[in-house]
């Protein structure tokens, strides 16, 4: 491979950026990782639930950082109607709406049962209608755990390692029953998870648009559950999994199909909320060098070439971003440059620190 | 059952007490959770590998907790000889010796390779012959993580979830060398480690003396992968695993088999070593309040008949500990009082989060 690569104009589709100060931080990072277009997450204190808290929210990200675009979401709960979702969807002030099953992640308690959407159904017969993409976080909250065995079956334990694979069966059957309704299982983390992307998209008529696709992160294609045991800072949900998960991630990343793009999944915390015996906050943050990550692994699988349709074309493909909805028309061109990760990012009382503090990376890029 | 319930001369088989000023806050603990005698890991650093230093260890102990039985082992190494081993058995300086796989958990840097126990066998027949015990960290270490999928084959993945199912060949191969070699797989934490026990005391002449048992701790009766998934405070090798590993543990502990005892692997650190966001120390703290949180969970399952035997006399027979051994004749009655675990223990600089910090407990005791 040549030392330099261009990869167009790159797009995070599963961003946090936060709001207050955590946001005037971290928001300038999405364009120092070298990203374009960042999909914003709705999880807010309250979630984002109407067009006027997308606005005022999307005016903020824009002043802290102009030259990024920011495509924006709803927080799917019992706030929403059909009517305001086709408001919403006619205005483009929001791109989809994210799904969260109630308590698996930071700021989830306002999301739904994942054992039964069907009071959605409304809203997502909207959605279909209007290209709206729903974005799930794909797993089921743990069960608690029975002591008595005599009563118990085991396979019934529901916790942070089968989660997504056992969330897997109602992605099935939206699809069946929304089959045109745009589905991205966000942050895979299991080789279930992308077998069961597969699966779906080997059964579409190839003529057909892909309905149906999955973002992975940077971090998961460096992490397993060794890696998170005794280092908060690699915790974060979905928890990374076993080796042989993270081989499939890593194998699907670089694999050129065109239904597994890049969401990043940046989960900025403080860092009081890492260093802590208890409740540490679950996240990885890696806005700042987002791309570096990726060129990394990408890299070292042989798969340069592979970068450009998993960071830019396969996930604004799906989306359908235009080059013409683009704050910048400036496109990224990695460039081997060996990089420093800080060990901490911000000053004072908010600082944050970023995926692989203090370790070297090859690549970095530049704006042309 | 009888709000006091006698449990006799409790032990604890697996303790770690450290050095310093955490010593002399956490040995005087042994008494304050309700026990007689604690067995005493040698993982300082540098180990304990001389009579010399096992006397003063010992010494120092005993000046820290007076009306305490220390019982001690030395840590398994090329420092040791059969010799020396000899001399240290004869005099009774140690009973047993504690094997740490290299880089397991804290302190094991100097252990030894798992898969390859043939260079002690010349101790291990010194052991056999004296009635040493060894004390096995049953685990192999994680392996590096291969990306490439092409030659890799899956079940070759060493990680901190299969760390201790993979250990269990080499605990089968060491009994079948040293069939009369008394032997603990220390802190197990699975349902196959459960198995294995069971399989080999099921293979047992039910005339003969038990050589191979299992110590299991308070701690993982209560974790899951959920509960230190974001909780440094529940972080420990071995991890806790899944819920039907827990159960099986439950299951185990209030068993009545006699070759399933208490061994807390109550492990100290200061809260600055587990509030980090890289790095956190191994090891969960329950001695102050040890046979509280097991009063606990007999209780739950309607077994505290069962109690004694798991922390008085199924250890004390495997170990041989008489009466006249123990600096205190006092007994321990189990007694239906609620106490409150504290947020901390210590204080100033030198402060230990104890498991459950805050939690409700239903069962204290009174010395007799």
């Amino acid at each position: 491979m040549s030392d330099k690569i261009e990869l167009g104009n790159a797009s995070d589709f599963h961003v946090h950026l936060r709001d207050g100060a955590m946001m005037e931080l971290v928001a300038p990072t999405v364009r120092e990782g070298g990203v374009s277009l960042a999909y914003i997450m709705p999880n807010l204190v309250p979630p984002i639930t109407t067009i006027e808290r997308v606005n005022e929210y999307k005016a903020a990200l824009q002043k802290a950082a102009p030259e990024t675009t920011f495509w924006m979401t709803f927080y799917l709960s019992r706030d929403l109607t059909p009517e305001l979702v086709e408001k919403a969807a006619k205005e483009k002030a929001i791109r989809g709406i994210k799904c969260y099953p109630a308590g698996v992640t930071t700021n989830s308690s306002a999301g739904v049962d994942p054992n039964d959407f069907s009071d959605f159904y409304p809203i997502f017969e909207v959605m279909e209608k209007y290209g709206l993409v729903l974005n799930l976080h794909g797993e089921k909250p743990s069960t608690k755990i029975a002591n008595d065995t005599d009563n118990h079956d085991d396979s019934e334990d529901i916790h942070v390692l089968n989660a997504e694979p056992k969330f897997l069966p109602a992605l099935f059957k939206l699809h069946q029953d929304f089959p045109k309704l745009k589905i991205v299982l966000e942050h895979c983390t299991t080789k279930a998870a992308i077998e069961a992307i597969d699966e779906i998209n080997a059964s579409r008529n190839p003529q057909d648009p892909i309905t149906v696709a999955a973002s992975i992160t940077a971090h998961h294609l460096y992490l397993t559950i060794d890696s998170w045991a005794g280092n908060p800072i690699n915790f974060c949900k979905p928890v990374a999994k076993l080796p042989s998960d993270k081989r499939a991630l890593v194998d699907a990343a670089v694999s050129g199909k065109p239904y597994f793009f890049f969401g990043s999944d940046s989960a900025p915390h403080p860092l009081s909320g890492k260093a802590r015996h208890v409740g540490v906050c679950a996240g990885v943050y890696t806005q700042s060098h987002s791309l570096s990550y990726l060129a990394e692994v990408f890299d070292q699988k042989n798969a340069l070439d592979k970068l450009k349709g998993f960071v830019s074309d396969f996930g604004n493909a799906f989306y359908g971003v235009k080059k013409e909805d683009l704050k910048s028309q400036q496109q990224v061109v990695l460039v081997k440059k060996e990089t420093t990760v800080p060990e901490l990012i911000g000053e004072g009382e908010l600082v944050v620190a970023p995926f692989m503090p203090g370790e070297k990376l090859s690549w970095g890029f530049e704006w042309v």
